[in-house]
């Protein structure tokens, strides 16, 4: 291909609001450009490297078995509402009227189209184990959409769904799916980090994200120095860093003191000359959608559970819950909201607070409260000396000891794991960084196929709702990923399975003898199937060098007429990625590149 | 590929919905599901030929030069907004409203996003000219989605939109273009019409559709049994049928006779005792945005010209004009409509009617008309002793001549053609066929660039807006349309180029020696590079045969233990398009088949 004619509109600027290296030089490098906020367009040389991407997970896909399929982007809000998702899913969803005042649905995800399709068509045990995929376009309503192709409105995923008789079946597949996932981001070049994470909106337990470290990552992650252990900070957890056998025989009886206007945990620690350590934190929660059974839990007696759907599981639209957790650490509230199997929980308002403990904000605790169920943070069951709330305006409990003093309606893990706690699994320190989610396989047991009516016959003829698992990779998040992790102050440093080109040609100048060897090469390495972009530009060389060096090919060949002039023509070669450049004879260059390029390859598809 | 893992649901029954032969076989040979109306899944067998028209469009735009780019498929409703289509579009237009009440569009076509794209890139005249196309998700909100993919609402189109200094580089690029979609058809193995269209919607001149015929095509053609001419019946012509030398020397004056109660032309007839093509039929009609300048014409004098857009072009609002026409012939409403460059024509109202001529409808006639322009059919130049209204109830004229007795404002040609006229070409006779567009190449002139303010510099560094072609191909409809010609009653008949497969092989039982020769048959041909389903399922033969029919891939090798056990064992192969088989030795089949596929790729190819 000639450059002259490949719209290659690469900038010298860098884009004003280009915050990431990939934003920035997607842009400088001609592979994109903006329609609106969110919405952008791949230009020639971004289409090359964001059909490698695609072409590299379909293979992936179809070499577990996986079937690609073609719904449509556009789907019928029916599906949704059958889902419940049509309610549940907030304002993300770009939900659309036509003219007939049919609804639709811009799909984010399929998994109602796919259990649609399926549905439909299955009817014996036979046809499952059942794997299904596309590679199509997707749109999430941001509100602020940021950083390039990283979180765009419009993105295209690979989104696949897998059916099952039973649990070993799917635990296969998500294995398979893993190790796909993992050889599709090798493929790319790209450091992974496999996280366990919460499954979020998407119900169900068993998932696994795959997430790429990223300075303005959604996600923070907690990995450990010494081992593998990598979790979302949602859902990671730590070693106990607490006596669990410590008891109150030396605890004198707890005791109301004075504690005028002093709040937060800060001051009373002033005021009372220690260490948060020695608080137990009390927090007020609302949560909504609680799905489990609160008939026995204090104070929720009177609590009525309802359908949000007909096909929905009972639950409490609103139920108010207290926290207890050591003064120096935080309650996770995704945790927590997993513990309740509530959909969302929240700090309660002031008001609410004020109700339920009869006091106002900053003098909850756990003695004598019995307006609300009391979850308390495994480490406040150590805790057998410890100031807390009385429940009363300015007043405070001292001596106060677990199980002794209070009880627990539940105890669970619900701390916020931080940099410098202990692995749980090897007890190594945990430190924090930033990550982005590229991809995400989730076992989703029966969300969809029970509230859609899925149905087969096992081998007794008798009739089942099979299980489901669905495994999604964000295309152009990996392809700007690539970009992230390989770029220097130059431009982009393509890994060769994604690079638009193999090798960009520059004759210095395209004329006469140059014109001839470029032209040769072109041929040369075409026939060996290596993708060659020629700088045919009547351009200076600087700015053929820049340009290469921006749009990042892996391989530089530049010839001029003093290499063509000896007496074994010579061009000069060069690797993106390296600095030194070395003289090769003109004839063996094709060769020689090729057999370069083709060993890259195979290593990075080993 | 299996056959027992390829998700391949054939039917045995016929969908009920489905009155055109690529609906029913798309669902009867497991191409596609339904997902609600004009909303289907491409399921694997499907979106192989899917992929594979995909790729031959995709071929052919770059050998002439086209470069892909990949936009979103939702965008900005404001490039609607400057483009003038977010209110000229109508309904068809899916117009959507995001969570911060941002207007969106649902892509029916992307004039506006690439032109927004290329007015941001473009600086030079250097730079022109520039083919630009994608291949990606379109929708329509068609009121009555019908015929499966052939009018679906949500589907796939290839379309390229090109940039040009001058006419004469547009037509260029027209003319590959048209090049390109004739060797795009061809190679599908598919029969178009190239017919001149009218452009419609789009704006601009110069435009050609490629048609196919189908009986429930959207489109009528007219076609010359002796040559080439093809066109829509929307801006067919014909050879004149009248005698233009006519005069008016033996015409009596012209007198008006009462004709009490007689206001249709069949009634007149009847009354006066003579045929249709005596008479002038005058009809009144209402025009909205006419462009054209009514300064000097009757009636008009009071009309005044406004802009829609600060961009858009000075025009009236509505005016009323007066068509007269042979007796025996129709108006052509399109053709009227381009005459007056208006966007939209119809009869007027019977209280406009009444307004205009003084008269109920019925009795309109171009003597004495002066109320409002009036816009002749060259057939009524030649008509020199005719019938026409009187502009008084219960009366018309007689012995009436162009030129003698009216005037005409403007003579043009609107009738409509009908079969049986007479070729403008050739003098042949014309019939009709229904067809439906799969592609369309237009001339759009500035319509887009002036709108949307794209400039360069020339030559001599002075300001210039660019002209614009655009061309469209529906994947969609291609891949139908090739089984609509190409399929019989027992199934679908591939042609070789977008077959999901190339060959089908059926052991009788896949097991013992059969399953060992299929398997290595599978081997021998997926080397050459020909594609394979293998039909491993334990099904009987006739099921098998069946499928194979039905999903019509084009060669299939049957496998059975009589013809393994033969001195040199043989098999059976079959071309799904002849009625005989043949059996030939196992071990040169393979060969045998990849010089026949090659072969047959290539003259589709050449």
């Amino acid at each position: 291909m000639n450059y002259s004619s490949s719209f290659i509109p690469t900038l010298r600027e860098v884009p004003a609001d280009a915050v990431i290296a990939s934003r920035r030089l997607m842009f400088r490098a001609g592979l994109l450009r903006k329609l609106s906020n969110g919405l952008f367009a791949y230009l020639p040389l971004g289409l090359r490297s964001f059909r490698k991407v695609e072409q590299i997970v379909r293979e992936e896909m179809n070499a577990i078995g996986a079937l690609e399929l073609k719904p449509t982007v556009v789907v019928p809000g029916e599906l949704w509402k059958e889902s419940g998702r049509w309610d549940s899913m907030g304002d993300a969803l770009l939900r659309v009227k036509n003219r007939l005042e049919n609804d639709f649905v811009v799909s984010p995800t399929a998994e109602e189209a796919f259990t649609s399709i399926v549905r439909d068509e299955l009817s014996s045990y036979r046809q499952l184990p059942l794997t299904l995929y596309q590679i199509n376009t997707k749109f999430r309503d941001e509100v602020r959409p940021r950083y390039g192709v990283m979180r765009g409105r419009e993105f295209t995923m690979k989104d696949a769904y897998s059916w099952h008789i039973d649990e070993k079946s799917l635990d296969e597949t998500y294995q398979a799916m893993g190790r796909a996932y993992r050889r599709i981001f090798k493929r790319c070049g790209l450091s992974v980090i496999p996280v366990k994470a919460d499954s979020g909106a998407m119900g169900g337990s068993g998932s696994e994200e795959f997430m790429v470290e990223s300075e303005v990552g959604d996600n923070t992650l907690l990995l450990c120095k010494n081992c593998d252990y990598a979790a979302n900070e949602e859902k990671a957890s730590c070693a106990p860093d607490y006596d669990s056998s410590a008891d109150t025989a030396n605890t004198p009886p707890f005791e109301k003191i004075e504690t005028p206007n002093v709040k937060t945990i800060d001051e009373l620690c002033v005021f009372l000359k220690t260490e948060p350590k020695t608080f137990i934190k009390t927090l007020i929660y609302r949560a909504l959608n609680v799905e489990l059974d609160l008939t026995k839990a204090p104070g929720c007696e009177k609590l009525e559970r309802k359908r949000t759907s007909p096909d929905a599981p009972l639950v409490y639209p609103e139920a108010f819950f207290a926290a207890a957790i050591r003064g120096d650490l935080d309650v996770n509230e995704v945790k927590l909201a997993a513990a309740l199997k509530s959909s969302e929980v929240s700090l309660a308002s002031d008001a609410d607070v004020s109700r339920l403990t009869n006091a106002p904000v900053g003098f909850a605790g756990p003695v004598g409260l019995t307006a609300l169920p009391l979850i308390i943070d495994q480490t406040v069951t150590a805790m057998n000396d410890s100031v807390t709330g009385a429940l009363e305006k300015d007043f405070h409990y001292k001596h106060v000891a677990f199980k002794r003093d209070f009880k627990a309606w539940m105890v669970k893990d619900i701390r916020t794991v931080k940099a410098g706690d202990k692995c749980s699994l090897c007890g190594g320190q945990l430190y924090a960084k930033m990550g982005n989610e590229l991809g995400h396989i989730f076992k989703l047991g029966g969300k969809y196929t029970v509230s859609m009516n899925v149905k087969y016959l096992d081998e007794n003829g008798k009739t089942q709702t099979p299980i489901m698992g669905c495994y999604g990779i964000g295309i152009d998040r990996t392809l700007a990923s690539v970009i992230e992790e390989h770029h220097d102050d130059s431009g982009i440093v393509w890994t060769m399975s994604v690079a638009p080109y193999h090798v960009i040609i520059v004759p210095i100048k395209y004329d006469g003898g140059m014109k001839t060897a470029a032209d040769k090469l072109v041929d040369e390495l075409a026939k060996n199937g290596i993708e060659v972009l020629l700088d045919d530009r009547n351009e200076r060389p600087g700015v053929k060098f820049n340009d290469a060096d921006l749009t990042g090919i892996p391989w530089r060949v530049v010839i001029g007429d003093k290499g063509l002039a000896q007496q074994i023509p010579q061009v000069e070669i060069k690797r993106r990625s390296e600095k030194e450049n070395q003289m090769t004879e003109l004839d063996k260059t094709a060769a020689l590149l090729t057999e370069k390029i083709r060993e890259e390859l195979a290593v990075l598809n080993s």
